[in-house]
């Protein structure tokens, strides 16, 4: 089975300010591995319309899906909505489900559902619903974009929701050795094993812990044998 | 004076997978927002040949400086120096400014300065070559695009040793105003003042602390006698 392949699209100033670390990206880059979905890249944009237009653009054209993240709520700099919209050359209203579902959620709150709020309510037309269990303001899907919030509570909840109706592929497995010797001490040792075993991919990762260097060999693959093979081979270096 | 503006390039399928949570991208922001170097965009790629050249061509043509991370180890997936070389149409060579670098680093260390280690000494050519404090191998720099290690530790080193020589803006200065109010309730009169104050930036960053909403609005600019005006009529919405 082909994997399928995703991108993702961090929307803020603030990120890019170093105010405020991001959490969104790592979070679904962990949830797609598992299930056999392969992020292949992550952009970091500013609030500008035409960046994120353009991006939204050229990301959801390579890619078989196109999450982002940030911008959908209430306030003036909040303009991810519009831009998608204008990606897709589509009308943004006041949708009757997107207001449905805000009117039941600040009722019940007792909150007034002021103009604000109904901003939230704004949603392309033709587009899915991405339900919110947090705050009531829903996230949506329109072609392969998926449009879901940023404040990290939200964005898992609206994850957890469509991952279920994503097409997956069959899970990358994956054999970690931990190896207490420097990358430079077994380079040319695992080329010979990366060259051997040319139908897995490894990856070298070097760690200090405590001032104890040592290198993580990462064997990625979906021939769980040939791994095994390859795992007792990296095990040699030590 | 105009604000110079960044890009960077974090390389690394590790980062992509979940592996490995990144913290230089953070660093880095933290870092150029002090100096008046505004980033505007960062990319997260996979350890790809044909996408690393053509993000290190995009970007180094957009912007004023693009900064990379990682893959310039001794192993054989680190593939960034002979990215950069081909972005830019250059010969990579094992260069002897780098290699009396790593030979004096391994020597003192009485570590043998054996070939995969070597790797670290090819540099493409006409690149200047930047210091590595903590593990020797340097980094480099190669028309505005500035290569560096992707371990935290060796990256800030690096960072540190480039910093000062930047061409660099006015500091953007900001006053943030914490507000015990959700976005939804302040968004109409915050868009006023934003209306009001055209030449100031506005960002509101919703929060939610042990159950607390509240929001953030930060006010970003140059003239701090406007923000302070700005400051007070934001803290009349509390």
């Amino acid at each position: 089975m082909e994997q399928p392949n995703a991108s993702m699209l961090i929307i803020g100033d603030e990120l890019l300010s170093g105010r405020t670390q991001d959490t969104n990206m790592y979070y679904l880059a962990n949830e797609l591995t598992e299930v056999g979905i392969n992020l292949s890249e992550a952009r970091f944009i500013r609030d500008d319309t035409a960046t994120i237009v353009a991006n939204i653009v050229e990301l959801s054209t390579r890619f078989d899906y196109l999450f982002t993240s940030g911008g959908i709520g209430p306030t003036h700099d909040d303009i991810t909505t519009d831009c998608v919209a204008q990606a897709f050359g589509k009308q943004v209203t006041i949708r009757s489900d997107a207001f449905k579902i805000l009117k039941k959620y600040y009722d019940e709150k007792g909150i007034e559902l002021n103009e604000a709020r109904l901003r939230m309510a704004r949603i392309p037309e033709t587009a899915d619903l991405i339900e919110n269990s947090i705050s009531g303001a829903p996230g949506y899907i329109i072609e392969n974009v998926y449009v879901m919030a940023g404040v990290p509570k939200i964005f898992q909840s609206m994850l957890k929701t469509i991952l279920p109706k994503l097409k997956k592929g069959s899970p990358t497995l994956s054999r970690s050795v931990k190896l207490h010797k420097g990358e430079g001490d077994i380079a040319l040792e695992l080329e010979q094993i990366v060259r051997e075993f040319s139908k897995l991919n490894f990856g070298s990762y070097p760690f200090n812990e405590k001032g104890v260097h040592g290198t993580n060999i990462v064997i990625r693959g979906k021939d769980n044998k040939l791994m095994i093979k390859a795992e007792e081979k990296v095990r040699t270096l030590a």
